[in-house]
């Protein structure tokens, strides 16, 4: 199957340790829709500028994108920018500049509203409720968001909780959503207040899964090169609804290979700034990469004999 | 095979916001002892004063712990005390009485140099040297240590990680140490310093296995009991000592599976102050949990058609 994918087309301009970059290509959509482009069709909406790069919109092209539902309105295309101290656990904002994206009005275009798997990346959750309302046969329903919702519509985004499948949170942001430091108590309260299932993301130590049926805990790949976080949680996502729209199956196993998914393409996406690393992946390193986590996590069971 | 075992016992004071406990048993060797006693037969090598409750005695005993090389020396018992916040990642030291710790020997008594499995728990650096030099024919030994050797006996430290094979950090640790916020980075450079293996210990996040020729990432138990993590690094480190000694076999699968049963014995000892969890823990407990851990990281191999 293909997959529906809205939410942000950015500029941004990124310091880290390892460089200061301005006016790159980025924001949620992006990343997510490229990250998924590696194993379905992805079907884009968003907004942009009249501003926005030719050269952007070759590049989405190129991945097999369908931009169909991409709006350019006139005006600035959405810009953020920022820096990452020397551990790059955490995002600081120096600027945000909506522009086109502070009226965008997430109308969906009527062929993509029979879309079954749909990710609603970072964005208002008013939009992401008002994208919902428009899918007509949603199989599969995954959102993110950020803490500036957690803070500032918490109403709405417990609204959009209730009625997708799987939501997407760092370990930050759960915490500080919750009110608890343990996030096995904070996934459990998620899931008492009307999740499905959720995932904890949490960069280098990996991700958790909990529903109220399961538990998977997917281990991170041993990352050595790492240059811009920005991006991460998006590829995150972008590789797990790709694998599971492309399989047309939601089992048990196949979210867990989703997941182990979603980690191998947010670890390539922080190996550079951008969707550079991305841009240069190919197929083979996927494979590879999967198959040394699994490598790396494999441990056989244990015959013990009381004392 | 037995295990031999050298460190503190303490008698400890902890605050954390599940309770406030005075005076309880507590000492990185008394930890790390009855977690392995669940694995095979411990000589503890340690220091108490006239002070140290008789109860504490007749427990160690009971768990099978030979206690021929505990000194009761004039003095009062090593005693620590500190505090814990709401998220109990951190402890906070008030005070620190080594009392007869600080004249500490480390002489080992003769009929337990030939001991092949050596856990050298938290102690002075240059303790855990003396210790080694006594040993007469090691076959595998384990490290630990905290921040305090780091910042005041780098030298010592450096000469005892050269010596042993399994050096145990947690993450904070490792990073302090090899001044890089990156832990497969730091590792990289602990193996390049002489280190045969390193475990870092990530406390709800896992636990990573790094070695010239082998990496393991280790997942943590999902906690929602927790309310004293005091003893959780030495609960894992003699839980994975324990075993390897129980089945006298260092192999790749084994310390995959060593380290799974440290997480779980560390898992056990969170939920309550002390040794409390311990003293009534269950065999099949134990083995339960190990399952429930396998279980919460299986994933299948994907099969990837290139779009």
């Amino acid at each position: 199957m293909s997959m529906l994918m809205v939410g942000s087309v950015a500029l941004d301009s990124i310091k880290t340790p390892f460089g200061d970059k301005k006016d790159i290509l980025g924001g949620s959509a992006v990343y997510a829709s490229v990250s998924a482009s590696f194993y379905t069709d992805v079907k884009l909406v968003a907004v942009v500028g009249k501003d926005f790069p030719e050269e952007h919109v070759k590049f989405l092209k190129s991945r097999n994108i369908n931009l169909d539902g991409l709006q350019i309105n006139s005006g600035q295309t959405f810009r953020w920018s920022g820096y990452y101290e020397y551990d790059m656990n955490q995002a600081h904002t120096l600027d945000t500049k909506l522009n086109v994206l502070g009226t965008f009005n997430a109308q969906i275009p009527e062929k993509f509203r029979n879309s079954e798997y749909v990710l609603l990346a970072n964005l208002d959750p008013e939009l992401q409720l008002k994208v919902i309302e428009q899918l007509k046969a949603p199989k599969l329903i995954a959102m993110d968001t950020m803490n500036f919702w957690i803070e500032n519509k918490r109403d709405a985004l417990r609204e959009v909780i209730k009625k997708v499948d799987v939501v997407l949170m760092n370990d930050a942001e759960l915490r500080q959503f919750m009110e608890t430091p343990n996030l096995p108590v904070a996934a459990r309260r998620l899931l008492e207040l009307g999740a499905k299932s959720v995932i904890i993301k949490k960069g280098e130590h990996g991700s958790l899964f909990f529903s109220k049926d399961d538990h998977f805990s997917a281990p991170s790949y041993p990352q050595e090169e790492f240059r811009d976080p920005t991006g991460a949680g998006d590829s995150f996502a972008g590789g797990f609804m790709g694998y599971l729209a492309k399989t047309n199956n939601v089992s048990k196993k196949n979210i867990r290979q989703a997941i182990i998914l979603g980690s191998v393409m947010a670890s390539f996406n922080v190996e550079d700034f951008s969707l550079s690393r991305l841009k240069r992946l190919a197929h083979h390193e996927i494979v590879e990469r999967f198959q040394a986590i699994k490598r790396f996590s494999h441990f056989e069971e244990v015959q013990l004999v009381h004392q």
